[in-house]
C-alpha cells in the first residue's frame, strides 16, 4: 500500500452536518485516523437530513448526505453534558494531533475542552473551529447556515433573473467551501508543526467562506463603486458567456477571448457573427443585447447535440445544461478516480471523491461511513483505556445515560 | 514579526485568471515567496477582465478581480514560446519548492516544463496542475470555465425558480473552490515532503471541484434515485429554510431543528404556527406549502428590521437578503481581520483576506499585486543569474521579443 500524506495523524472530529464533516473526511481521505465524536442515541444530525422515513428505510437508516461526507471515519458516542463524557473527550484530545468542531463560540470552553485547556496538556495540537461569523467581533454569537450567508454575503442578490427576486444557489457551496478552507488551515498548521514543533488554533467560518467566494465583487464595489445584480445565466465579465436555447434543451457557450470568439463566430454563422463590430472583448460587451439575439437565432435552430459537436470541433468552450441524473452519469468523473463505491449496512452507495488528487500519496476509501458509536470500545482501548475503565465509563454515562443503548 | 507557516517556501506560479492565482495567493498569504510568471506585454488575462476602458483607467490599468487575487506575489515576464524563456523557467523550477499552472494538459510538457522533466532535476518539487476535466480520461482535452461546469455538473439545474429555466450561480464558486482544493493538495504534499523528502504531482480540476460541491445530490440520485430540481430560495432539506417577503425587502428564515422551529413559531405567531401539526421536521416538510403561506402572511406585515430583531432575539437563524453594497459594508468582516487595504499604482484598493485564519502563524498582506514584470531582474538575481546573464536573457527574448518593452 502506498504511503498516505497523513499516515499516523490522529484527528478528533466533534463537528456535525456538512462543513466540518467534509473537512474531516478530506483529512481521512489523505490517510488520517479520524475519530468522529457523536452525541449518544442521535449522533450527527446529518444522519437524518434531507430525506423522509421511506428514504431513511431505503438508505440504511441515514440520509444520502451523511453517506457523502463521512467515509474514512470511526464513530464514538460521548455525552459531553456528562463529566465522564467530557473527561473521556479530554483524554482523547491529549493524545491527538488535530481536532475540529463547529459548536457555537464558547461551547467547547464551557465543556472544559477549549483550546487553552487542551494545549496546556498537548501543546502540539492543531485545534480547528468552524463558526458562522467568526470567533470574535460583534456578530460572533449569531447562528447561521449556508442560506444565511448566501443572503448576508450578497450571493443571492446576484443569482437569478433580473426581473425576479433573488434565488438561492442550489448546493451548499458556502458550507463546503468553509470545510475545505478549514482543512487547508489544518494542513498548513501541520506543516508548521512539523518544522517548529508548535501547534496552534486555526479557524474558518461561513462568513470567511462566503466573503472569499464573493470577494471580487466586493473589491469591484470598494474600488470602482460598481454594484452587480442578477443576469440570468449571463455575467458581466464577457460575451458570450451564458446559456442559449436549442431545439431540445439549452447549452452554455463561452468565448471570453477574441481568438476563441473568432472560431465560435465562424462555427456558428460567419455572416451574422463574424463582423469587425464584434471582434474585441470590449465590442462584444458593448453590443451585448444585439449579439445575444443573433447567437440565439442560430442556436435555436439546432439540437443541443449538434451545437455541442460543432463548437467542440472548433475548440470553443461549450457544455450541456445537465440535470442531476445526466451529470451524475458523466463518464469522466469515474475515469479520473473521482467516485467511490461502498456499502452501508445492506445498502450499496456511491460518493464523490475529494476535490483534488495526489499522485505520490493517493487518496482512497478505506472505511465506509460508520454506524453510530460502532467503535466505542475499540477507540478507547487504542487510547490506553483499560477494559475495566471502559466498562466503568459506560456505566457512569460517558456514552449517554443508558449504557445498554450503546 | 511572527513566523509564517510557509516561510522560506518558493512557489513558481504559471497560472492565470481566477482559480490558480487564488490558490497561489493563499500560499503567499501563508508566507510563501510566490513568483508569478506572466506572458510578455499582456500578462495574466485577468488584468483586464470584467471592466471597460474607463474602469481600467480608474483602477490603475487593471480590473478589480486582478486586485482581488494577486497580492503577496512578485511578477516576472517570461516568453515560454522562446527557448530563452523556457530555459529560464526551468532554472527557476530547479530551485523551487512548489509550482502550479493551469495550461491545458500537454502544454507544459511541450514547453519542456512537465513534471517528469522537472522532477528529474528537482525530485522534491510539489508540482500542481489545475485543469478543466482532469489530466486523463476521455474529456481531458475539452476546455471549460466556471459556467461550463455549472452547466455540466447540474448545479444550474437546481438553481432558479421552478417555473423558469435554470440560472447561473452569480459568483465563480466552482473556480474558487478548485483553487482552494489545489492549495489543500499542495499543503498536504508539503507536509508529506517534510516527513519523507519526497515531492509529488498533485492536481485539481473544475470537474472535481463542481463534483465536490454537487456530490451529496449525486449520492442521493445514485442511492435513492431522487433527482432534485429548482426551488427558488427553498431547498429540500428542511422547512422553513428560504427567503420570505417583508414590507421593505426580503429576509431568510431558517429553522431546521424542532427546537429552533418552536422558538421561531412563538416569535412570529403562536396561534397560526405553533400547532402540533408542524412540530417535527418531517411534519414541516410534508406540509411545506401551507406552512410557507402562513409564515409569509406574518412576515409581509413586518419590516425586515423588525423581523430580524424579533427572530434574532429568539435565537432563530435569520439574515437580510443583502445587495453587494450592503454586504461589502458588513462590519463583522473587518472586525475579524477579513479585509486588507492596499494601494496599486495610485489607486486605493481593498480585498477580502484568505478564507481561514491561523493564530500561531498569522496570514497577512506583505505586497500589493505586482505590476507586470516588475521584478524581472530582482528575481533572476535571487535565483543565481549573474548581471551579464540577465542582460543577455533580455536581449535574446526571454522576456519577449522586444527587450526595451520590459
Amino acid at each position: 500500500m502506498a504511503a498516505k500524506a497523513l499516515d499516523g495523524i490522529r484527528v478528533i472530529d466533534f463537528s456535525r452536518v456538512f462543513a466540518g464533516p467534509a473537512a474531516a473526511q478530506i483529512l481521512g481521505d489523505m490517510g488520517a485516523d479520524v475519530i468522529k465524536v457523536e452525541a449518544p442515541n442521535v449522533g450527527d444530525e446529518a444522519r437524518y437530513y434531507g430525506t423522509d422515513k421511506e428514504g431513511l428505510a431505503r438508505c440504511g437508516g441515514v440520509g444520502p448526505s451523511f453517506l457523502a461526507f463521512n467515509r474514512n471515519k470511526r464513530s464514538i458516542t460521548l455525552d459531553l453534558r456528562s463529566q465522564a463524557g467530557r473527561d473521556t473527550a479530554f483524554r482523547l484530545l491529549e493524545q491527538a494531533d488535530v481536532t475540529l468542531h463547529n459548536f457555537r463560540p464558547g461551547t467547547m470552553e464551557r465543556f472544559g475542552l477549549g483550546y487553552d485547556r487542551v494545549r496546556a496538556e498537548n501543546p502540539g495540537i492543531v485545534y480547528g473551529q468552524l463558526s458562522s461569523f467568526g470567533v470574535e467581533g460583534p456578530m460572533r454569537d449569531i447562528g447561521a447556515n449556508d442560506l444565511s450567508l448566501q443572503a448576508h454575503s450578497g450571493m443571492m442578490s446576484i443569482t437569478g433573473d433580473p426581473d425576479r427576486p433573488p434565488v438561492r444557489v442550489g448546493s451548499a457551496s458556502i458550507d463546503l467551501h468553509a470545510g475545505l478552507a478549514l482543512a487547508t488551515a489544518i494542513l498548513g498548521a501541520l506543516f508548521h508543526r512539523q518544522r517548529s514543533g508548535e501547534g496552534q488554533f486555526v479557524e474558518s467560518s461561513l462568513l470567511r467562506s462566503a466573503s472569499d467566494l464573493m470577494g471580487y465583487f466586493y473589491t469591484e464595489y470598494w474600488t470602482l463603486g460598481i454594484e452587480r445584480g442578477r443576469a440570468g445565466t449571463a455575467n458581466h465579465l464577457s460575451v458570450p458567456n451564458q446559456a442559449f436555447p436549442t431545439k431540445d434543451g439549452s447549452v452554455v457557450v463561452i468565448s471570453p477571448g477574441d481568438d476563441m470568439w473568432k472560431r465560435c463566430a465562424e462555427a456558428l454563422d460567419k455572416d451574422s457573427l463574424g463582423g469587425p463590430e464584434y471582434a474585441t472583448m470590449f465590442d462584444r460587451r458593448q453590443r451585448r443585447d444585439e449579439l445575444i439575439a443573433k447567437i440565439t437565432a442560430v442556436t435555436q435552430e439546432m439540437t443541443s447535440k449538434e451545437l455541442i459537436e460543432r463548437l467542440s470541433a472548433a475548440k470553443v468552450n461549450v457544455a450541456n445544461v445537465n440535470t442531476i441524473s445526466q451529470a451524475s452519469a458523466d463518464p469522466q468523473l469515474p475515469a479520473i478516480g473521482g467516485v467511490y463505491d461502498f456499502s452501508y449496512r445492506t445498502v450499496q452507495a456511491r460518493a464523490v471523491a475529494a476535490p483534488f488528487a495526489m499522485q505520490g500519496t493517493p487518496l482512497d476509501l478505506r472505511r465506509s461511513p460508520p454506524e453510530l458509536g460502532a467503535h466505542n470500545r475499540e477507540i478507547l482501548a487504542e487510547f490506553g483505556f483499560s477494559e475495566s475503565e471502559i466498562d466503568r465509563l459506560a456505566q457512569i454515562g460517558a456514552h449517554g445515560p443508558d449504557p445498554k443503548a450503546q
